[in-house]
């Protein structure tokens, strides 16, 4: 197999490595994403060495997918990535995101998806619109994006199968992060072929509550008109720089050099900084 | 039976409608908390028929006891409860409780426990250090009170037990007001006398890890020295009212005319805003 040829011709929307209808849903949901807010966002510029990347011994691959809002947008920047790392103990690691920051014109909250599958029968997935503020000091923001949305609807149904166990971060930090009707659920589908597949779970229960949630989020947070005075922008940047920095020491910096060489890291979390600003 | 004279014997620590197991558990709780605090705090001066009330009809009785602290020390006020309803459908609904409110010298953690018995087989166990502070901006916090001391760490004990589910409050405010490492359970003992009985589990689970959690709570919150500035205690003093105000809103306001009558929800509920001070 030639790397350098497979480089150039993988794209971020093939998610290569992933079931048909995992791949579908990361599709739809981007195409969703891209379709409602293109107007308002920049291509993505990020060097073709970033928006691809592996290892030297070509077991792990990734691919990650940067555009930053044009600045009339409260859209700050969606990134979209996916990651595919073979496993010392046989199998592989799939991990696709999907993410939308809005900027400090707004204090509506982000978006959040990722899907980790760690084998062909378990998914973890984290599903949130993180809050931009204090819930407890503004009642009134989780009344407006958390209650009258009904965002605990969806988390309530997929609480109800029998394939689903809440999931913990093993960050306390990243469980401060999300807000009280964040999915975090844990999938295991049965190895025996009884009962439904992980890929029917995802399509007839994942895939429905990901769009359902990001329709929320396009509707009521990307799409919501909010006023913001100039020291609550300070407030906002400071949170939300916070959380990005934190986000890079827990996740990415300590698991991308090992996983793609401090090269590949170097590159990619330089520009992942570059668009955080952070 | 004469209800005046059962008011005047019932005491707070007689927890006299829940099991052996979960008395004693009640009984040692509030016995460490009050040895170990004792000279800080003053006695309980509630009136009689706040500190025991019922309904009209005799179904439904109540006790709370309350002792504020010292103005030397950073204890604001502690709190016990018990409640015990008669079901319509028959049976009863039991809930003790006990919590402990820090004062605007230091911005450490509070303490809440709180035990709901709906069946002689099911429980609700709600036991966390409620942070004061909002965590995503405060990673040091959250560092000192929930990481240094490995407070996930009976959370995941807890979580194993193959009876206890994680519980979700339906206030989306009260999943707010909780730290990361909340224990937030429900218990489902089998009925059939196959496996630990609920009062096994009060005795051999629920306890062993309540009292480890009022441990931390006493050495590193009520007895750990905290500097507060004068600006951020007005920051503690709001948050602190904003979540008292809310919890008797979502939970005590609504409840108590309906289980005892608005006289006695009066008092009771008048009490406990006099030391809220809301």
């Amino acid at each position: 197999m030639d790397l350098n040829n497979q480089a150039s011709k993988t794209k971020f929307t093939d998610f290569p490595y992933v079931s048909g209808p995992h791949r579908n849903l990361m599709v739809d949901l981007v195409s969703t994403l891209e379709t409602r807010l293109g107007s308002q966002l920049l291509p993505c510029t990020l060097p073709p060495d970033v928006q691809y990347y592996q290892n030297e011994t070509g077991t792990n691959h990734a691919s990650l997918h940067i555009r930053s809002g044009l600045a009339s947008s409260p859209v700050d920047f969606i990134l979209g990535s996916w990651l595919h790392c073979e496993l010392p103990t046989g199998g592989a690691l799939n991990i696709t995101s999907l993410s939308s920051y809005l900027n400090q014109t707004t204090d509506a909250p982000n978006f959040l998806l990722e899907l980790i599958q760690s084998s062909p029968t378990s998914l973890v997935l984290i599903l949130d619109l993180p809050p931009r503020k204090d819930l407890v000091l503004h009642p009134d923001y989780l009344q407006t994006f958390y209650q009258d949305t009904q965002l605990d609807t969806p988390r309530q149904r997929l609480d109800k199968l029998a394939e689903a166990k809440p999931y913990f971060s093993s960050s306390l930090y990243i469980r401060s992060v999300v807000s009280p009707t964040a999915i975090l659920v844990r999938i295991e589908a049965e190895a025996d072929g009884q009962g439904q597949s992980l890929e029917e779970i995802i399509e007839n229960h994942v895939g429905p509550i990901a769009k359902e949630v990001l329709g929320v989020w396009l509707d009521k947070c990307a799409c919501g008109k909010r006023e913001v005075e100039e020291d609550e922008r300070a407030y906002l940047k400071k949170r939300d720089d916070l959380i990005k920095r934190k986000t890079i020491e827990i996740d990415l910096g300590s698991n991308f050099p090992r996983l793609f060489g401090p090269d590949a890291a170097d590159r990619v979390l330089g520009a992942i900084k570059e668009v955080y600003r952070v």
